[in-house]
């Protein structure tokens, strides 16, 4: 047992946790637009600049993927964590382009034991990631699962 | 303009969408899990036979990016997509393992155009991939933005 560990107890509602930033580049939103989802958007410059949004976009799911390595670097690496069934909603409100500095965090809305299973149970944290110009790129309605303090 | 791409108007509920299959590799799981969602269960094979998956699990965010690649091969590449607001909802339903096999499909739920903008829409789309066994591992219910036929 390691006392540094987070468990279910040590949330709460209201309780805000800043997850840290990091940049992307465009070698990297091109990597993963052709490995995962090549719309020309994403892995074709000349076809974004004539496209809506004006120019080369992240892939939502890269924008996602990049948020889930700032919740486990920022979080989850020090938590009990068990997973997640899911989440409830993802919203992508703004393209996130190359060169763009992503800072993320999250807002802990529900803290539940599970009723069938005593040594876990679930939160629901619903995260924000915005850019360097302070605008919202994505918000997600998390769940997580978490261990609870053995011998709690 | 290309007479093959579909448009908004070439969708209506209750159409059902085969998304083709696809197979993960151990290696595939490793190098997401290591880039994007260095937890236990899907970076570390020792870790992970300890953990309650008992052995290497691809990251959920892996498993929708693996969807997501057969959503454009199948669908999105031969169609006005412009692109998504985001989803309604996301459940990993069984863990995805190093070998798997996914088959993926789409299942239109509802048609709606734009009121203030005339040139597109979108589509509500209920997406599941399958394992090898039969067994849902994903669900997603989508939204897509989807442009409408030029002189409809």
């Amino acid at each position: 047992m390691n006392d540094s560990i987070l468990y279910l107890e040590d949330f709460e509602p209201g309780q805000v946790i800043e997850l840290g930033s990091r940049s992307v580049s465009k070698e990297e939103i091109l990597a993963y637009g052709r490995e995962f989802d090549p719309q020309p958007f994403h892995v074709d410059e000349q076809a974004a600049a004539q496209s809506i949004y004006g120019g080369l976009i992240a892939s939502g799911w890269h924008t996602v993927s990049l948020f889930m390595r700032l919740l486990v670097d920022g979080l989850l690496s020090r938590t009990a964590s068990m997973g997640s069934p899911g989440v409830d909603e993802v919203r992508w409100l703004k393209p996130v382009r190359p060169g763009d500095r992503l800072s993320a965090r999250g807002i802990v809305q529900e803290v539940i034991r599970s009723k069938s299973k005593p040594d876990r149970g679930l939160l629901r944290i619903t995260y924000e990631m915005a850019n360097q110009h302070g605008e919202t790129v994505l918000s997600i309605k998390g769940l997580g699962m978490f261990g609870r303090r053995p011998g709690a």
